[in-house]
């Protein structure tokens, strides 16, 4: 009956999950539908709804399936390109009015939803364990202390960016980021982390 | 008629602010309602609807009135020590499953209501401004370098913890608010900020 792998369960959930993103991004999390994404999907919307049933455990699962794709982990041959690498790429999402949809929703699933919030969290330490092999390359060049903790430096390198964005309100671009990495190595070379 | 200032409008803000943050505390963002917290007020919830019309602009307002009252700044003597006093009260706040309640419905409901987003940044806005205090006077006590940028320092000590809190979903304590005044010294005293 079908060629794709995964058969058509796989292609209606890969169908629903594109919508869901299009519609963060078209609609924004406030003005999401189940009805909007089965629309956009052309899927029927009992079908939506019998295996998601809310907004929040579709971008859960929209969550859960970007988590299980690749992410490329930026290789720039120094940890400054590479955190500046992943920095900027926070900076660019947060000052593009479409794609910053996506990670607002996903904070404000998280805090209305278990499900969302679990899978969060399960998206962020899976992005932390990539990201970190940046650090561990870095120390094996020797351009950080060895006992470095390769999670703690991300974490140091993301963390002002987003708490401009989801705390304080304020703006973040690409000099914020430069910032954010320069502190973070800071406080790397030192040998605190 | 009343003998105290601002009369029956005022007195019925008050009321009404102070069930915000109780029913806040009692039930949580997703468990609160305008007619609970009208009837925690003793308030008749027609009025409520009237003056606030929904949870958002109710918790908008309660954060208002905060940011109106004083907020004591630590004056420890060392800036590590006041630094670490404003990360405790942090991580103190969200490992309390109560307390926490107030700044996690502040962030979600900042992130569905435009008038929740302005309470929310103008309340960071003053309370960096207050904070920044502890780094104006730590430079003119010779303790960290002359240039650096009182505003920054704050924003790097608590950045790490929030970012645990809303992005990450890691746990924080006073070990990670240590962590978190480390790193942003280590930085500081770099002459970075």
């Amino acid at each position: 009956m079908t060629s794709r792998p995964g058969g058509r369960s796989a292609r209606v959930r890969e169908a629903v999950l594109d919508a869901v993103y299009a519609e963060l991004i078209h609609r924004g999390y406030l003005g999401m539908t189940v009805e909007n994404v089965a629309d956009r999907a052309g899927v029927h919307k009992t079908t939506v709804y019998r295996r998601w049933g809310t907004v929040d455990v579709l971008i859960a699962d929209a969550l859960d399936h970007t988590r299980e794709t690749d992410w490329p982990v930026p290789d720039t041959g120094t940890i400054e390109g590479d955190l500046t690498a992943i920095a900027t790429e926070i900076a660019d999402t947060f000052t593009d009015p479409e794609r910053r949809q996506v990670p607002a929703a996903i904070v404000a699933a998280a805090l209305q939803s278990t499900r969302a919030l679990q899978a969060k969290q399960a998206f962020y330490t899976a992005r932390h364990t990539e990201a970190a092999k940046v650090v561990t390359r870095a120390v094996e060049r020797g351009e950080l202390p060895p006992q470095t903790d390769p999670l703690e430096l991300v974490r140091l390198t993301c963390a002002p960016l987003y708490y401009r964005i989801f705390v304080s309100g304020e703006p973040v671009d690409r000099t914020t980021a430069e910032r954010a990495v320069q502190s973070a190595l800071a406080a790397a070379r030192t040998g605190l982390l």
